[in-house]
């Protein structure tokens, strides 16, 4: 994503503690007190303007929605979202996805959406990638039991990348789609991206992956 | 594939034992007599007109190839392609991919090639796929520990389904092309199929995928 500087954006995000919360480490482990529920916890990395994680919690009142975003020039952007919105059932964190742990503590979350992530696509920047092993591990540590990762992507090299990643960790493949806007899949709530490669004629690849118990084991 | 009727196929089948093994049940647990070495063996279950079987083995005469198919008016067309080739490790068996544990014990095969397979894709039709779960353990049972996979198809829906029933039976995914044309991948021999969907532009899905040690768990 090209990145406009704005140098207004840090006090705005001060400025509305109820949408981006302040000190997310204060509620790790009890969550459901920011939300006045013990609704399940939707967490999507990545969260960019926000498009998604708005809708989403529109469309479902309950669940609670957390988006996270580290690049102050996009959160604001979700941030506005929000204001219009008004929905009490979601939120934003200004933080990095490698930081999760210091948020949530296991069973917090209940599934995780990565929606258009960073493809980076050489070698060496392996770990940079969200569905990298190291991040797998970040998310079942935060996840409840049998947790699930929901993954969208118009990347061809990352999704083939993540599918081998997942196998790898032990997920179990539940849902793929190797061309989301010409499946039966329904309720698909489109990101600021995937509308822009869609209407380019990319296909849209889409998989759902699961934890497993390892109690079971 | 549109089946022509061709009355003296099964005459030609007989006339030709030295490719087409009329009694493969008494090679099993001892393929090694009939090719006359102890190189691995690796099947093609649906071989349709043979080219993939034959180029490969042209292309890699330490391996021993056997192709399997049952529709006895498309084998005759591999079995042309095998009287033209003179190899010496390339054979074909007329049957029937359920059979293969009247033909091969435990480690017989060393690995399983599914090349366009019929996608059936009717809900009801599942079982008849070569991917379903019976066939995977049909093909655990001949296969070394550790065998493996590979399995292409221009079919998005049977590509689909082969890889979420890979992952529930424990598979591990190797390898994963989403468009093998326009990929790295080196050394593609193509089907009769292929060739005329490819050209259609069709892209075609391909994997590897392999057995776990269950020994070690």
């Amino acid at each position: 994503m090209r990145l406009r500087h704005k140098p207004w954006a840090k006090e705005k995000i001060q400025n509305y503690p109820q949408y981006i919360v302040p000190n997310p480490e204060n509620y790790r482990g009890k969550w459901n007190l920011l939300f006045d529920n013990k609704n399940p916890i939707h967490i999507e990395v990545g969260t960019g303007k926000g498009q998604f994680v708005t809708e989403m919690a529109r469309m479902n009142p309950e669940i609670n929605y957390i988006g996270i975003e580290l690049q102050e020039s996009v959160i604001v952007t979700a941030l506005d979202r929000l204001i219009e919105a008004e929905l009490p059932n979601v939120k934003l964190l200004h933080t990095n996805g490698e930081d999760l742990r210091e948020f949530f503590e296991k069973g917090d979350v209940s599934r995780v959406y990565l929606n258009f992530s960073d493809p980076w696509p050489k070698n060496r920047h392996e770990k940079r990638r969200l569905t990298y092993e190291s991040f797998l591990r970040i998310y079942e540590e935060v996840l409840i039991d049998e947790g699930e990762i929901h993954f969208k992507t118009d990347n061809r090299g990352l999704f083939e990348y993540s599918l081998m990643s997942f196998s790898k960790y032990g997920l179990l493949l539940k849902f793929v789609s190797l061309d989301l806007h010409n499946s039966d899949f329904e309720g698909n709530i489109m990101t600021e991206y995937e509308e822009k490669f869609s209407s380019m004629g990319h296909p849209i690849y889409r998989c759902e992956v699961q934890y497993k118990n390892r109690s079971n084991h």
